[in-house]
């Protein structure tokens, strides 16, 4: 019987198994033989225990038999028979050859199977019907090649296969063509690509630019935590459903909570203080963070990840600040050192140059950055908040004067930060705090907070807030509080900057905006 | 003056500051000065700049005087002169000395000043009348005792204060007595003391009990991931807000989303099979989940962390089950290895036995688990559900006969689980699933998930469920999909558990239940 023998081949041994299930495997078997039958069109073929379709995987033994990656397949293991999981990324019927491309996450290799002495013509045919996507076990000797497969991942070999089987069969029309939307940008048609990342975004996730950009983003989750749990940080977990809404109540999302009605979190601020002042010195934590602005821009999302740091510090905000910058280079370093084929990967679709920093970071003021900006024929007041375009031409004046692309921005106007900024003790209008920008992006926003109950209050009534909506706020700093910083940093937003890409919905792998909840 | 001294202590030089600052400066500095000789009582004090209330840390100068943690305070330090900054614990004025306990997180040492050289009358008098949680900057040379001081955690060294000044003041009525907080079980009222913990949880934060708590839950989530990511898991984000309730929407919170409603997820496991489907192989998540459930016990939250994973395997899902059950032995080994002092920390005032668990993990299935349950007297049908009471005595009879705390239970029911669970292959009645427990108590519950959308159709229906309501969710299985198994935690139970502790509120920061959503 064909499928029977699919988990047989290789000699491995079979466990025993309960008569019941014997049967029922038996049923199965006989039933998918049927359609193999069909398919193989003939009932006379010496190669019919070499491919089929297996039943179901339900965990019916434990067989011994390694599976090796396809991005394991390297000249080393030429001549080596070997088994390997993965799936049909193309297929193309030659004569009395079948050329599959096989893919598995980012990594591709070309394999190819023959009508000889181990394949009949039936099977050859079986493997050129399979539907792409479709999840095989292929058994096959690793071949070098002479000339490089250029549009392979594993460049070097090719699969001589040797038994065949479907271990989950794609439907036959899918949603989207795989090998249409990793085309490098300007290729095709840009719209529909677009729609593709979109839109499609579901099977979109198992591209290779995909699979490498979230491979990377939970590289930076974990360089992010490993940098600061090294600096004595600790992470704390804080509540998304919270009772008030702080700072007035605008832009958050409203929740049914049995029978009263609670708000969605816009960021851990006020449980991060709350931390500090409990002494925990250090700390981050990482979650989602909620909006309910009605932005539609390239950069703004409803529901994004913020990865949120509080300090406290001895003397001077400068300790946390540079704590944070510290942190940022030992991503960009990690990321370069441990990451480079993913960020090939998502160059060869969208090319970008390499992201440039320096060592210590580069701090400038705020007034030198507006005396930068109105040298470049900008025209704006001293204490006027950076508009998104000035923003970006700041990056390119940064860049081209001192060639990084990432840097801080200190001092800003104390009139356009929140009401819980301290004020620069040197000059009152402007305050303790600072930005940091990636590729003339901002994506970290932080200040030194008032931790003075007093002077929080006096900055409250002066912004015309409702005291009696942040007392709680206000009466953490009651019982003595450290002197503190932070910041607040957007996932999503570093991924996409650090990669050159141009839409936070990329590297968003369900993003939400206000048209947008699905999948 | 007193208070401009308070910085200059230690000969350390002064930035060069705007005279706009040193003008408010020397006004705040007056201001305080009037008060500090009001509580002086006399103008001619030798040891005036001795102490004080400094101004409010602004960043004003970067200082180079390094301040040393109490942790750190042991007898290698003796004889050295140095500045501490640490919260006022207690004081006590007997005569010409003041005995202070000096407190940062979870350590204490005994600090005394005396009226002689280095101190004046007055200066005693101003540290014994400061309020109790101020946080100091206390120069002191650091002293061997004689005696162990059993109260505090320094207990081979004192400190004798030579300089004292305010940071941070706190308020005069404190809303709780941290020091009565801390008490051991059994002492003092028991109603008053689960109040302090769960009502006032915002300043109980600050007991040496909660930092050893939520230092020790860090740990947890960071040996959570770096496990997996040496296993080559991947971090995922999922989205919170949700489009359509899964399962049929029971217990799930809404949300009010621009001009239309979503909902809160009560778990990331579509989003985790969709990334299973994406070929991510291997994939874990850390976030809040949320159950609109009217649970009021001491285990149930309507907000709590999730760590999750999902697993691609190749033949059985045991390889899944071992996969998380060895995640959890690295857990528990690198609290034991790394965590002692939290641990020691936590069963000063909750004493409870050590952790105990196996290697491998103790497994059991379901009808071994029933039989023994039968053979201590219950009475419960093979299929039937555990009861909460039946999973306690489950624990306590595995706990007898094994001698192991942690333990996985395999092989459910198919009726008392999820319509996606796989069915067993052997017995129809029962399942490709299991739970976890610690100490008796369920904190993961997994299984090897239905992979083919033809099965997951046939068990939805079976289950009543609305095809139309999961269409998204089971298109997902159409093209393709790997054979995979997973499993949720509840971190805050997994940390009460591990400790021994008997409510969830003590283990999460900021407990949200159905009658709790502040802080």
């Amino acid at each position: 019987c064909v499928v029977s023998s699919c988990f047989r081949a290789g000699e491995e041994e079979q466990q025993a198994q309960s008569k019941k299930a014997l049967k029922k495997q038996q049923k199965e078997a006989e039933k998918a033989a049927k359609k193999a039958e069909k398919q193989a069109k003939l009932v006379s073929d010496f190669a019919k225990d070499r491919y089929g379709i297996c039943p179901m995987v339900q965990s019916q033994q434990k067989l011994d038999r390694p599976l090796v990656r396809v991005q394991d397949l390297t000249p080393e293991k030429a001549e080596q028979q070997i088994w390997v999981r993965a799936r049909i990324h193309t297929s193309r019927a030659k004569g009395k050859q079948c050329f599959l491309v096989l893919r598995h996450q980012q990594f591709t290799v070309q394999a190819l199977l023959a009508v000889g002495d181990r394949a009949s013509k039936q099977m050859v045919k079986f493997a050129a019907n399979l539907t792409k996507e479709s999840i095989i076990d292929v058994e096959a000797v690793v071949k070098k090649v002479e000339q490089k497969i250029e549009s392979c991942s594993q460049q070097d070999v090719e699969l001589h296969v040797e038994r065949i089987f479907v271990i989950s069969q794609s439907e036959a029309r899918l949603p989207l063509q795989l090998e249409d939307a990793v085309r490098p940008e300007g290729e095709g048609d840009e719209v529909r690509k677009v729609d593709l990342i979109i839109i499609n975004l579901h099977r979109n996730l198992n591209t290779t630019t995909s699979q490498a950009i979230f491979r990377l983003q939970s590289g930076i989750c974990q360089l992010f935590r490993d940098t600061l749990i090294n600096k004595g940080f600790v992470e704390i977990q804080t509540p998304k459903i919270i009772s008030a809404a702080s700072e007035g109540g605008a832009n958050v999302f409203t929740v049914s909570y049995f029978k009263t009605s609670a708000y969605l979190a816009q960021s851990p601020q006020l449980y991060k203080q709350m931390c500090i002042c409990a002494d925990f010195d250090k700390v981050f934590c990482v979650g989602p963070v909620f909006r309910a602005e009605d932005s539609n821009t390239h950069r703004h999302l409803t529901e994004f990840v913020g990865l949120d740091i509080e300090m406290a510090f001895n003397y001077h905000y400068h300790e946390v600040m540079d704590s944070i910058t510290d942190t940022m280079v030992q991503i960009f370093k990690g990321l370069c050192d441990r990451f480079q084929t993913e960020i090939q990967t998502v160059n060869k679709q969208y090319p970008s140059e390499p992201f440039k920093f320096l060592e210590p970071t580069l701090r400038l003021e705020y007034k030198e950055a507006v005396a930068m900006l109105k040298a470049a024929g900008v025209e704006m007041g001293d204490e006027e908040d950076l508009s998104t375009p000035n923003e970006k031409l700041l990056g390119r004046l940064v860049k081209e004067k001192y060639d990084t692309d990432f840097y801080v921005l200190d001092k800003y106007p104390l009139a356009v930060r929140p009401f819980y900024t301290m004020p620069d003790p040197n000059n009152p209008k402007y305050s303790n705090s600072y930005d940091m920008f990636m590729r003339g992006e901002e994506i970290l926003s932080g200040a030194q907070r008032i931790h003075d109950a007093q002077l929080l209050t006096e900055r409250a009534m002066h912004h015309s807030i409702d005291l009696e909506k942040i007392k709680a706020y206000i009466d953490s700093f009651r019982y003595g509080a450290p002197p503190h910083a932070g910041g607040g940093i957007g996932l999503e937003r570093v991924t996409m900057l650090y990669l050159g890409l141009h839409n936070v919905r990329q590297t968003s792998m369900f993003p939400r905006d206000p048209k947008r909840l699905t999948p």
